[in-house]
């Protein structure tokens, strides 16, 4: 396995179940790996540090960012996010597909480092199911959720800007998370992933 | 199933394995069909009439031409072959995905008229795999076999102008059938084919 892993950028709202889609790709196919952003949120109930995100203070976030240890970083609702450099060059080096679960903002920031990058935009399949989602959650006041879905509201128009648009139905997670290993594997049978078998022809 | 169906253009010398990558494929999704070509050329052995091809004599076909019954035709190894037009339509039109296995030459008049169609390129692991398909096939002599490899390597460059290529390795059938499956499943989850969904954010 000596062919670099492709970078894959997942953004989608808050409530869209994009940590779920993830969990159930990865549980199926093992040549794909999660990067873990760090952040400087608080933890919610069934976070665990060093598997959901790495925990740290504003303090240790800014001087990171000094040293250049993020690929891109975030402010997001009053919280910084980022993503750690060296793991993601590491898993890629090795062969294995990278995801990346970040903001809007964030992947515009990925799609100058990487223009090889596959953008991956993950949505409920409408507003009104996503707005249920987030209060059936019961994890936030509906001050969080309202601000929650204004970003949403805000932020969706992007998501046709991304190179796919994945719609996560309710009760179909193991079709959403097969999806994107399509659209990874779509992309690698791109011509010029292929351009040395077709030279084969010209001798 | 009322969306219209994607039309599938697959090309690739002949020797690739189309016909065995596509019976995989017909065999496991429901939701694909081939179009029947028609031809002039004289039957293979095994070749069996309105399964492999149409086969009908050239003043028939030149009669069809006139009547615009065809969406594209060819003249290759001084035979021509032709896509009849009202099964494509009508199949697409009830949701099936409809593949054409054409030549070179036919799937630029397909791209033509069907801008959205997916041009898919199949092709061996080498141009020396492709040479020893052809000669332990047997079916064809050592002339023919020497024209269809020059056809190849003139053909060749034009794989990288379609979508996908997709090398369809000794003993990978089941594989390549399902990268052609990935490719269609993709191509339906770029942002156009969802903006629906995205639009209910808009609101």
């Amino acid at each position: 396995m000596n062919k670099e892993g492709k970078l894959i950028v997942i953004s989608g709202p808050s409530g869209a179940g994009k940590g779920t889609v993830l969990g159930e790709l990865l549980d199926s196919h093992e040549e794909f790996v999660c990067s873990v952003s760090a952040t400087t949120r608080a933890p919610r109930p069934g976070d665990v540090d060093g598997v959901n995100y790495f925990f740290i203070s504003k303090e240790d976030f800014v001087s990171q960012i000094e040293q250049n240890g993020f690929l891109e970083y975030a402010v997001y609702n009053n919280n910084f996010y980022g993503t750690p450099r060296k793991f993601v060059e590491e898993k890629l080096a090795s062969g294995k597909n990278v995801i990346l679960e970040i903001e809007v903002q964030g992947a515009l920031q990925i799609k100058k480092l990487f223009p090889g990058a596959i953008f991956i935009f993950i949505t409920p399949e409408s507003f009104e199911v996503l707005s249920q989602r987030l209060r059936s959650r019961g994890t936030e006041s509906e001050e969080v959720v309202e601000k929650r879905l204004a970003i949403a509201k805000k932020e969706a128009p992007n998501a046709l800007l991304y190179d796919y648009i994945i719609v996560n139905r309710q009760g179909e997670i193991k079709k959403a998370a097969e999806e994107i290993y399509a659209c990874v594997l779509a992309e690698n049978l791109k011509p010029l992933a292929n351009r040395d078998v077709i030279a084969t022809y010209f001798e």
